[in-house]
């Protein structure tokens, strides 16, 4: 099976207490590719400009991501600047030059037009909508958003809410979503949106699932995966594109879509998203071995398991 | 077996989203009580005032909880006054009148010198010592505090650490006891300063154990209970306690300690937090049956665990 994502390709400068570096290639959909990579076939749609070489491309052929739809325009390729304090929860942003992805509008190749499943990375919700009516064959479609979309394009994003399958937020995103402060009432709202499953992102605590009342299967009770606890996380930055990544990436893995396979996707994106942190930008996910994945499967099961 | 809880018995005044209420019974070593209760014999060591009667023992004694060591001094009781915003996981002190617990001496009753399980609720930690030297018998001794000891009396405290085998706080408790930034390095400063295990309490994300190197097994991988996403929490007040009880209470009703049976304590410890809070006060644990624990230890086991 194949995932297509749609979203930035962008250089990163990043300045966390473990140090800082500048000009290295990030983006949710770069980050999503290479997680991906590890489990299924990965398409891209994205746009990047003049300065986007053969460097950068020999990333995402190293992991036989097929970078057909990766659109080349005239000017410089979105650039993003951040800076983590010792809460790495959150990164200060010290700019955001879009670039080429202010004008982002993605066209997908007719290559990609028999795409299983497929991944709305944090763009604008109307493009994310156009994306999904495109694209016919799709069995299931996952997406993300950010606080800016859920500010500002509120109609928007409620009727891409309404196209896709799986959500993937993070908590305050889901509250304020939800116009909630619980989570399990915000789960809920969020669900009668549209999705037949919302995954809730708790950055160091992991990640929960919740399902719609007979969606993938019977009972509604939700599902969480932990995270590892990690001695030093170098940069967080991506550890959600990453996650997703692995999430999709498994599901498109495997044959049926049933709550155990979600369950475990959980895992994976999890597992995925706790590698993305180890080093700064990509540079864990690009050394890193399907074996590696699966000895820290294990640890994650370990962690929360009862004999 | 039996567990010995040394802590505050208290009347509160909480208000919170979901209501208010006034001159409740509370305090540390109440809320460990109940939920300890549910495991195994549980013996109380507190003070209290003139205004504590028939009405407050019934509530001890309604789960056969040996309060023999409850200090009757003339005066009032402990109160304190809370209020939890829409952010339930911190509350706003409004008033804390310590009355007959500001001058309390630990008396431990002759009939409790053989206790076999000990818990120093979150008391002045020369006086948690104390109790610790004073009871000989003891197979396995938990230990709570709180910001105000780590910050005013931290070599008191250094020297209590060195004398309990579980130590169980909340992530900004640890971080700042190990002045640190960083969960798995704060756990690992703190195992350095004497307990076997460190349990950190995450609130709504559940509890994650950790080991020093060889106790209570081999290995070291760290274990993670969830926590139950909860519709309503009505009022957070004595979760960290019910938590203890059940996770002491559990391992009191076991004949081995290993690691095994700290995984399901941590669990047991968790059921009781998601219970406690479900309520006012104590009113959930006293309602509580062995067989509602059971049936929701099954639900966080569902929640965590692959097939």
């Amino acid at each position: 099976m194949s995932v297509l994502v749609v979203g930035s390709v962008a250089f990163d400068d990043i300045a966390s207490p473990s140090g800082q570096v500048k000009g290295i290639l990030g983006g949710a959909a770069t980050y999503f590719s290479l997680a991906a990579s590890f489990f299924t076939q990965v398409r891209v749609v994205a746009v990047v400009g003049d300065d986007f070489g053969p460097e950068q491309e020999k990333v995402f052929r190293a992991h036989n991501i097929d970078i057909r739809g990766l659109e080349r325009a005239g000017g410089k390729t979105f650039r993003w600047g951040g800076t983590y304090a010792d809460n790495l929860n959150e990164a200060k942003t010290d700019y955001t030059d879009l670039n080429v992805f202010e004008a982002f509008q993605p066209r997908i190749p007719k290559e990609y037009d028999d795409t299983d499943f497929l991944f709305l990375a944090n763009i604008q919700p109307t493009l994310q909508a156009d994306v999904k009516r495109h694209i016919r064959s799709v069995r299931l479609t996952g997406c993300d958003t950010m606080n800016y979309w859920i500010n500002r394009t509120p109609t928007e994003l409620a009727a891409t809410l309404k196209l896709v399958d799986v959500l993937l937020i993070n908590d305050t995103e889901a509250k304020m979503l939800a116009h909630e402060t619980n989570l399990l009432r915000s789960a809920n709202k969020v669900l009668a949106m549209g999705p037949q499953a919302l995954v809730i992102k708790h950055g160091e605590y992991g990640a929960t699932i919740f399902f719609r009342e007979g969606a993938f299967g019977i009972g509604h009770h939700p599902f969480r995966a932990p995270a590892l606890p990690i001695e030093e996380v170098k940069d967080p930055t991506g550890a959600g594109d990453s996650f997703a990544g692995g999430f999709m990436g498994y599901l498109a893995s495997q044959e049926e879509l049933n709550r155990e396979v979600l369950k475990r996707a959980l895992f994976y994106g999890s597992v995925m998203g706790s590698f993305a942190v180890e080093q700064f930008g990509t540079e864990r996910l690009q050394s890193l071995t399907r074996e590696e994945i699966e000895a820290r499967f294990q640890v994650f099961r370990e962690l929360t398991h009862l004999e």
